[in-house]
């Protein structure tokens, strides 16, 4: 096992140790431990000490271990107060505490419980449950929902939204999502039910005081609806097994969170929050970025009908990316040569918590790297595509995101985020609709909703001095241009922070160059380019609690300097907030400080692209969507003096193992027996 | 082998007795056969013959088999005439005769040697080649290119421009767009050199009157810019083997040209022209697509210099992508079981040509399809997504395409295209720069150009009657939507052929529907959903011959009323056209003619999706450039009552074989001896 490495995330030992040191400065108190998590070291210590890595040198000083604490302790005013804790490992002291009045800390799933229990056996909630006269067998599902700011609450405290479902068949994994029911619950921070709605069905319809019983016409078959194998008919038997052999293992090496894989170099981090992060990527030992990172997600819906705008998540926020990571499993989520990395986190009482396979890391094949078949000689000279996946897969209760980062032997990233999982639903009349839903199933509504996450660049460029380049392609006026077909790029360096839009018609590119670096023979500066999913920005209105808690959402591409800690674009806490708290007031507090620098060109930057869907479902979405991708891509731009991938080693039968397919296999399918 | 479908391409019998019935009208005349092609039946009778297949019903008339000629025969008044033939196979008699004055096929390669040569044996060329003083060795290399139409030519007889490069190494493979040289030269449709040209090197640069000795400054190491094994230092080793195993055989099934897989039928088409065409693509029986295929690029360069202009390449059109498609090769341009396709052509005499191996069929994991946990018992189920690939790549001299069409369990269809091969290069002094192209070695300038690619759909979404939808997501208006949240989709059906713009911002979203057919649970009707590639259209001006021959390139997305043989959106025939002949021109003809009809709602109708890139070189697309890809997906949308994977077997470690990597292998990098 290798030393101890300043990104590497806090390991066990440390978690109990830095617990102690908490608990030790709240004698007596009862503490319930939400986070302890690696504080990663000040950037400029970092830099001194990876600069001393590169160069094979001892180091003379590490960066201290430190881990960030968050606890709740019993409050007088209110139920709780969150504090947070900075703890030197090193010198077991406490370094700083902070009470963060008003701020509540992510979602607390044994407080969830507690949530749900105390709605179910509510007596009015029984009541309401009585007077939907179920179907016989029929149980009641309910699903707490954290409390999205609509202005109607009070926000020192918590508030919880329930939505009621209903699981038709007997079985643990049935789909109650196909039963959604026309109630939910409001359940106060004292776990006290203040609030019921009758949900409304029409687009003319809002909240009702009564109740209506439920209509048996909703009740559907099982295939529509089910998608666990217990609840389906077989399965199609067509698909034949499909393997990857990897006779020489795998072309990665690992020591302890240090991954190598063909020219690339790069640290792997995990954290309760962010889930996978990446550290000090290099390629030839060349700095390319210093931190890539999924800093935040919000999946706001777009049905105005009250209270359905309290249905807006901020998954890294409020549940947590880490926290919610799956345990994969071999040979179900990737296929050859499998590593798997764990996360640990911490229990409510301080012991370190282990989340096991959170991440895996393994090779696939990608197809032709590059391929030119000379025409003179009829000589092909084709390579492979190989490419380094590192993935995580998260669930959301109702939903599932695939993150995985490709590295490519050209020196390209493409970060792809898969969506998947269960649409959330709520119910409508049979004989209804609505313009921000699409029916599903029978009663069954899928809302529109958007997907918005906000991917965190920080580069590192062959250095820590970078610039964000945009340039445009447009046609040469025509005095220059008598047969009215050159054209040329223009371009500028942003030199504010600022956020910033996309626009495929002049082929708006946006790259990450070091001016101080200057490409050998295009006589440019060395930079890498951003390939942006192109995606609809923020549905909701600027003046909506939904824009002011996801300022992120309003422009494609960010660009801010860098600041430790600044890692998050809709802020440290997005439970229950206000607003303002996001990269644009970030970037308007700086601008207001007299003191303050605005300036990001040839700046220690930070570049932060939003992208996303507006999901608009398709009832091929249902009851388990197929996985929706979305890619963004990160290459070089004039970095190396060429094809970096121009050594791979030639395609050759010989490695590859292909076999032919001489005839076709007796023919057994409708369609063949046509002829 | 299965009895002749009307679909299936000429065989060799079919092209050879063509050949004899068009020699029979032209007795004694020599003839220079450039095209015999099956002329696809008229789709009225099609969808007759279609219908009954489905049916399982004998067949009453087959549409008859019939091939399209095209000869060139002396001529008086010039060089030669070219004449288009239909023949009928069944009655081997021929139907139609046109002569197509002034009009040019498709390239030559026999023609293009004969330039070759004129050029390299021309006294003048010959006594310019000695001014450049090359460097002892060294030798030239002249590619010749069909001249893109500039205006200055009579477009009667063809024109050729004539390229200079320079061969450094003595070796066939060596890479000699490594050294243009600054000379050019235009060659009558008589292999006369009519004009010799200086080529510019600076801005300020136009062509000169004079030779410029070669540059001794230019020259470089291989390692720059060569790719051949055969020229480069050994390759990388670290790239360990990675093989593709299918115990149980592939998944599909193949009958003659009939392809079933999973739940899918289709034809595989392919001709000289377009290469690779699917015809009648079903799923679960169900009529999704009547034809699909590439219909035509253009590559125009953006260097507004003159003689630059001619630089503008109709790769299909002008050159073929059957004519030009590799013959592919086991293990190296895919993994696994692998089916091949040959094609068939003909010779300049009239007899049938082989082309092995122009298509590849294979399979494809393409990791997680769908997946949901229950969070409330932990239980996942995955299943991962298997596609089928069609697959062909073509040569055009200096460069390559990969074509690929992915077939996915969702019922989605994907068609990828990767770019890839050697740049296009053109002298430049070595202190010189310009606008409009990337210095990527000593004295190699690659200059900015477009790939802009048309996408032809002919879809029969549950019939032949179909509708082109857009659909936008906008905000609802703050008097229905109190917190501002909500938003709605707008949709409209276009109802007049023309052409359409992209608009992210909006999510503008174009369906295929059929407006006969109501999906039973949402209400709507059934369709299918572009997700198209957003790219910048053609940047040549207006008014410009680039523009006028290209009027595809004007907008992403065209909708057309059906029409036989209309194939092609620049025009049948692209060598030096002059332009008006393109989708632009046949609509307007359309809305002129008085009797004409432009209406495309709940008609037949054909979709064409302009895309591509925008491609200004990087120094790492050089020597050979790493794939870039392109994407256009097509997916149900309503069309189904659910997810139509949802049969798809649970992934398993049984049928995967996957492998842990318990421990790192031992390690050697430099980056692992960091620690």
């Amino acid at each position: 096992m290798a030393a101890v490495h300043p990104f590497d995330p806090l390991s066990p030992r440390e978690i109990a140790k830095a617990a102690e040191i908490v608990r030790g400065a709240f004698d007596g108190h009862h503490l319930n431990f939400r986070v302890i998590t690696l504080q990663e070291p000040p950037k400029q210590q970092m830099i001194a000490f990876l600069e001393k890595e590169r160069l094979r040198e001892a180091q003379t000083s590490r960066p201290p271990r430190a881990a960030r604490v968050q606890v709740t302790v019993p409050s007088t005013s209110r139920s709780y107060e969150l504090v947070e804790l900075l703890v030197d490992l090193d010198s077991t002291k406490l370094i700083r505490q902070e009470h963060l009045a008003g701020k509540h800390p992510y979602i607390d799933s044994a407080y969830m419980q507690a949530v749900e229990k105390a709605c179910r056996e509510n007596a009015r909630v029984q009541a309401e449950i009585q007077k939907l006269k179920l179907p016989a067998g029929a149980s009641v599902v309910i699903e707490p929902w954290a409390y999205a700011t609509d202005g109607m609450k009070d926000m020192s405290e918590r508030t919880t939204m329930c939505w009621f479902y209903m699981r038709l068949f007997d079985h643990p994994d049935a789909n109650f999502y196909a039963y959604p029911l026309d109630l939910c619950a409001e359940v106060s921070e004292k776990l006290e039910v203040t609030q019921i709605y009758h949900l409304p069905s029409s687009e003319k319809e809002s909240i009702r005081g009564h109740a209506r019983p439920y209509d048996r016409g909703k009740v559907h078959s099982s295939e529509l609806s089910e998608y666990h194998p217990d609840l389906r008919p077989p399965p199609r038997t067509t698909t034949k097994p499909y393997q990857v052999i990897q006779p020489e293992g795998p072309s990665f090496q690992i020591t302890g969170n240090l991954l190598s894989w063909e020219k690339w170099t790069m640290r792997v981090g995990f954290n309760y929050r962010e889930g996978l992060t990446l550290h000090d990527i290099r390629y030839e030992d060349r700095s390319l970025f210093y931190r890539l990172s999924l800093s935040e997600m919000f999946v706001p819906y777009g049905d105005p009908r009250s209270p359905y705008p309290r249905k807006a998540a901020f998954d890294l926020g409020n549940d947590g990316a880490g926290l919610n990571a799956n345990n994969l499993r071999l040979g179900c989520d990737c296929l050859g040569l499998i590593k798997y990395f764990d996360g640990w986190h911490n229990t409510a009482s301080g012991e370190p918590l282990k989340l096991p396979n959170v991440v895996c890391c393994h090779e696939q094949d990608d197809g032709i790297l590059w391929k030119h078949t000379n025409h003179r000689t009829q000589n092909a000279v084709v390579t492979r595509s190989r490419i380094l996946v590192l993935q995580t897969i998260i669930t959301v209760s109702n939903y599932e995101y695939i993150f995985a980062f490709h590295f490519g032997q050209d020196a390209s990233i493409h970060y792809e985020v898969r969506a998947t999982g269960i649409l959330s639903t709520c119910p409508i009349n049979t004989n209804d609709k609505v313009g921000y839903g699409t029916i599903v199933a029978p009663g069954v509504l899928a809302p529109y909703h958007q997907h918005l996450f906000s991917l965190r660049i920080d580069p590192a460029i062959d250095g820590n001095e970078n610039s964000l380049q945009v340039e445009e392609s447009h046609p040469i006026p025509n005095v220059h241009n008598p047969f009215g077909v050159g054209y040329t790029t223009k371009s500028k360096i942003i030199t504010e922070e600022g956020g910033h839009d996309l626009d495929f018609a002049t082929n708006r590119t946006f790259k990450i160059v070091n001016e101080n670096k200057v490409n050998p023979i295009t006589g440019t500066p060395v930079g890498f380019k951003l390939f942006p999913c192109y995606s609809q920005m923020l549905l909701a209105h600027p003046q909506s609690y939904h824009s002011k808690r996801s300022e992120f959402g309003s422009h494609a591409i960010w660009v801010t300097r860098y600041q430790d800690d600044e890692l998050f674009p809709a802020g440290r806490h997005t439970m229950q907030s206000l607003g303002g708290e996001g990269i644009k007031s970030m970037i308007e507090q700086r601008k207001e400080d007299p003191d303050g620098n605005s300036n990001v060109r040839n700046e220690d930057i930070v570049v932060w692209h939003t992208f996303g869907s507006t999901h608009n479902p398709r009832i091929e979405d249902w009851p388990v969507m197929p996985s929706e991708k979305m890619v963004v891509g990160l290459k070089p731009i004039n970095f190396f003096t060429g094809n970096p991938s121009l050594d791979v080693a030639v395609s050759s039968q010989e490695k590859n193992r292909s076999v032919l397919v001489e005839d076709a296999p007796a023919c057994k399918s409708v369609a063949c027996s046509r002829l």
